[in-house]
């Protein structure tokens, strides 16, 4: 599937300032870059940091006061698994990848030790993970108001479970926590998003079952196969679009992702016919 | 420098449980392992997960109710490396080896994002990183109470700096978080400690300065040269002692450090002589 | 009904301190304290502070170290009035007696307006306001597991609505943070309380509907009809066995509640047959 | 001194609510309500309540949808008590007017309990309970940011302490908790404020020292001689300018305080000159 994404900020810079930015497409096996262009207005050298993980960040330097716009453009190639749901089984501890653990532990907005009885008695007898994981999503989603405005950087999943209400952040964040909870790895993502309105970067989130991270979105905003992958983080402290060192503002941010092909079909879960989809 | 180290676990195992431990000392270019003994009774058979960073996890799977006795022993051949003060500066982050990065969010127990006035209003105008974090090793040290039973496994950086008692976790905590919302790269460091007292496992932290991950310990329990390295993490979530799957219950815990030399001297920080001690 | 009850409380008092007890039963027309002793020894004159609402706070100065025995014993006459669920209507804040007023309000312990969304999108649809106390009380006791020592005197009603394990106190507190988020005054009530097992004091509390102070137990654990009135409050806060100025350590504290009379027809709220209980 | 005092309210009411607003100046002894005018646009039937405490809360129903206009205006002549700081001591806890207890207590925004080792390692020294009190009032201005918008309904000072931004209300919030973390018994104050800027309502605290309940404003922003009383509380869940039950939405919110007089000398404290001031 073709999508064209476009990503725009805007900063008053008020110092000297170090920007390490996540708003590039990931390049996998299964979701290929067919164009991009980048830049940074007034023009900054900037250099991809690509020896950490996964993600695509983006470093540079603004030397002195200005007015920043940056501007990202893509036309992205994604393609994903399709499994059915009974074979998205748990995978015993033993067998797991090392790589996976991380992904069992608490992280600064997802304290999933804190959620223990409270995932366990609502979703603890519930065998097969993926039945288990789409029955959180559908308790988040019945259960969080989608209000724009009503949280900040600092809201975590603690906070939502009970005050419920938040945006798509703090819906995966708590999506990430129950998960983890009930010892299912789970992992933030980010990315563009098709049919988002009003259009935005997303978040929504990754649980390690049957040996694959398939994606949920607590949100139900979108189709799950209208996603271009930006990033994946223990949380948003990880794959946060913009990290910013020295003073200053963001005055506009902006994204945008359309379909670059000739047809679409939306796919959302359905516990009538359970597959989960994986974006390698 | 060399040390005899010693842990020992026990457990009441009532269901079938996965196990991950690290209590194994690293093997590092400066840390040798001269000796080792591992064994777990009744025996089962274990696996040390060597992809996962560079902790030595070691997991196995207990598949019956047992009591379980852990033990480990080792002779550790230490060496550090000590960088005078003046040389450990802050690197700026446009320069920063990106696996530093992760050392820059907030975490579980270091929630940075919410100490970034109160680190900036009281260590903000020091210039040096060294005397920096000597600063506010200093102000912990002064100012939170060493309290066994004082604080639980959910007590955070953020309730520690307020509250005021803690043990060496939390003492940890709040160094890590302290950097951190001062833009100073830091992580959590557990290790066997000699001259602890009571002989215990013990956690103190490292900070990212004049390129290299520098130690420091809020608690001034223990010579910053004796200790021998477990493990390193974002906090104590990336770096417990056990991470344990299924329902059991810690009966017992120690661990010891002995001098294998025949000679010590002590090394503390001292402000007038500065000498930063890097465990690489 | 009567009952005997008694307190016993050791204290070992490390330097001059003043002592507010509050476990005296309260006098009121549907009360009767038939025999009442009360000791402290090594002796201290004590003075019983009516001025403040109804509580009989006791008040003494120890005014140098000891090892403090304190001791409370009373024979009580209680009755209570029943009244039909129908009755049990919300008040109109419009209508509502101004002395009820700080019983909406959020406190240390039953923080309401963190509790509003979770508290309406799970009860806010039962219209009778008896069967919605009812209901909010079943929910705790379905999900809330009681659990001695899972808490300490910092838990407050909005750990528990998460965390879901907690004691008589943390039972109390949630039940009103609820009612209060509901807009439907409550408060909270010790006592001594017969049947209760092991033998303890004892916290739950009340709702102000139909008119009057209805009592309701989220713990279950004991009937609704062999209660103790000591104190009410906002939360635990107002209404502590102790209040202690000093350097003090409590080493023994027990109460118990024995039948006085010859029958007992243990009550407890059943929704088939809804009548709700007041201690006037 | 006399001033002319006004506050307008406007909100949209949505559906039938009732409201509680505490806007009126209090009558005290040492405060005269010379003229006074109260008008809710539509006119609504309104009631003081005059039972609870002394705070004048004026209660009123709106039927049905509207934009509600309040204005309350009033010329008000004030007196305060001047007392010499060395006589602004501690009351020994045993010879406390229990009608002063409850102020001891934490409370929903004050959560002394959580800050007793904090006040005491940095005011604990001190003997005198007026500098005590100026210590940390100083303490609270020279560290925490005054800046608008950095704090919600929901932020304490538990939160205030550590991430050290805020409004009055959260300056006032922090100065009782640590005044009760001390044993001393702190208030919440509303009032209406000369010299302001800009215009608004206040907030600040008094603590019981001296047989008195002396002001203190650690936001510094206004002469302490310059206040006219609205109501104490606990905290500012009890003083709040309007509780609203219903679903209505403030629109605007102002309050202005003029001089009425024709000469003000503005008094603030001075540790050279210690005098507290008391309205009574």
């Amino acid at each position: 599937m073709k999508f064209s994404v476009s990503g725009a900020l805007s900063y008053e810079v008020r110092s000297a300032a170090t920007f390490i930015l996540n708003i590039h497409a990931l390049r996998t096996p299964a979701q290929a870059v067919l164009e991009e262009t980048f830049s940074v207005d007034p023009y900054c050298k900037s250099e991809e940091l690509s020896s950490y993980g996964e993600n695509r960040y983006v470093r540079f330097e603004v030397t002195k006061p200005a007015y920043l716009n940056i501007n990202y453009h893509a036309v992205i190639d994604t393609s994903f698994k399709q499994t059915a749901g009974d074979l998205l089984t748990d995978i015993p501890v033993i067998q797991l990848d090392t790589k996976v653990l991380p992904y069992f532990f608490p992280s600064r907005y997802c304290q999933s030790d804190k959620l223990f009885r409270f995932a366990h008695n609502k979703f603890g007898k519930i065998t097969n993970a993926f039945e288990k994981v789409m029955a959180l999503t559908d308790w988040i989603h019945d259960n969080v108001e989608y209000l724009s405005g009503s949280t900040t950087s600092q809201t975590s999943a603690y906070d939502t479970v009970t005050e419920q209400a938040g945006v798509c952040r703090d819906f995966a964040h708590l999506g990430i926590a129950l998960c983890r909870a009930l010892d299912i790895p789970a992992r933030y993502f980010t990315g563009y998003a098709y049919q988002l309105n009003p259009p935005d970067f997303h978040a929504c989130f990754e649980a390690f079952i049957g040996h694959d991270w398939v994606i949920f979105d607590a949100t139900k905003l979108v189709p799950l196969n209208g996603l271009v992958k930006i990033a994946t983080g223990r949380d948003a402290a990880d794959a946060a679009i913009a990290t910013i060192f020295g003073d200053v503002n963001c005055t506009f941010i902006s994204a945008s992702c359309q379909l670059a092909d000739t047809s679409f079909e939306p796919f959302y879960y359905d516990s009538n016919n359970p597959y989960g989809l994986t974006y390698l």
